[in-house]
């Protein structure tokens, strides 16, 4: 492997140059972290796993006309993505209370929403990804109103067929994040999704225990992290019913 | 004064059944409170002076055509006001960054905002009033979409009046909050501005000096709090130029 220029370093995830103008190479770390950065570590195999999720949900939305970054994988680490402009609000959309809004509006983990809502956070590590709204937003110009009825319209598209994509395999989608950014291609713009789709960003339930099969089991120290990327992974069709294949990450698979 | 029955009792305020039905009486008490009731005292005057100032404020503001639940003065510290069903939403507006925005969005108190931004925070003191978005307030149905439309639009309207009316008594609006209810008559509803608008609910800098002229003196022990309210009235033309009359409340006045 070159050496290519860093552009950007996550917690999960570096974006390096691409080959051609206009790429990148997103590199799946096996790095996790949770509660802004203050719990930190790694899951064997978690960078492999979430390149092929993103992949196979990343390419089942394009397919549905659901624009987004990924290009190709490249190897077990690495996918080759469209370079975008990232609008710094993450998008939550959720169907089911979990994580930050039961604290924040009294809700029991599990009560199902009135209807899927879709909340915005403002990218800043620094000011813990603060909760705004679409006034926010609109104001500080990080997206435009048009830009901001794109975004949503296309989660709540990203929302259904994943709902329907997870339940076919006995997966409740809880909640989930998104990220999109300007593409600019022969003086066009469009907002496309990027980031990942993964179990990182998304809460996934097995529908029949509750079993909860993302980085919840990091966040809470539940143990079998690993474990439930690979069953989410096995259910998708991505990986064999049987083992795992090897999730080092060392073998260049083209 | 005759018993009546304590319909709500709040911070600063008591509601009594009024003497007709759809009526109630508002009443302001001297009490004064911040950080969500940990900070706790008195301020001699206070409730006398702000039943005069919203008095004020929404009696200009029913002649531009911003309806709202005051009727009448009924003495100085009570006001006779329509019964309305409250949308458990504060609306706040606000022109130049201070308060909760500074530390949640990293913006230096005194910045002004690109445009006025209003935030929604749930009414819930056990919640600690957590801001929320369109999307909360539409899916929890604390208040549709049209309804909101009507309370944007409402603010927006107030903002500007009281912009104008504060800017030519040589007074900063920084920010205010608002409350709105469901009046219903004959068969109509309609969303009328309720609570109150003083000092206790508005930032109001002296434009000549930025001295704070408002509740932020009591959060942050600045002392003359008083003093600051009696400005303010003043300035309004409420009370005379020379003393601020009798603030104790115990003569009535018709």
């Amino acid at each position: 492997m070159t050496r290519r220029r860093r552009v950007y370093e996550g917690k999960a995830k570096v974006l390096f140059e691409g080959p051609e103008p206009g790429t990148l190479v997103q590199y799946f770390k096996d790095d996790a972290t949770a509660f802004n950065g203050e719990k930190k570590s790694t899951v064997t195999g978690k960078g492999v796993l979430n390149n092929r999720i993103s992949e196979h949900l990343m390419m089942k939305l394009a397919e549905i006309g659901i624009q987004n970054h990924f290009i190709r994988r490249l190897n077990m680490r690495e996918q080759l993505i469209k370079e975008v402009e990232i609008i710094p609000v993450e998008v939550i959309v959720r169907n089911i209370a979990a994580g930050s809004i039961c604290k924040r509006l009294g809700i029991s983990e599990g009560t199902p929403l009135p209807r899927p809502i879709i909340e915005y956070c403002f990218k800043s590590d620094e000011l813990n990804d603060p909760l705004v709204s679409e006034e926010h937003i609109t104001a500080f110009g990080w997206a435009n109103p048009l830009e901001l009825d794109d975004i949503m319209s296309q989660s709540l598209r990203v929302n259904d067929f994943l709902l329907g994509l997870f339940t076919g395999i006995g997966i409740r989608l809880v909640d989930f994040k998104l990220e999109f950014g300007r593409y600019y291609e022969a003086d066009e713009m469009q907002i496309i999704l990027a980031d990942e789709i993964s179990p990182d960003n998304c809460r996934l339930w097995d529908i029949a225990t509750n079993k909860k099969l993302d980085k919840d089991r990091f966040r809470r120290d539940l143990g079998g992290v690993e474990d439930a990327y690979q069953e989410v992974a096995r259910r998708l069709g991505i990986i064999p019913e049987g083992g795992p294949g090897d999730l080092q990450g060392t073998t260049a698979i083209q």
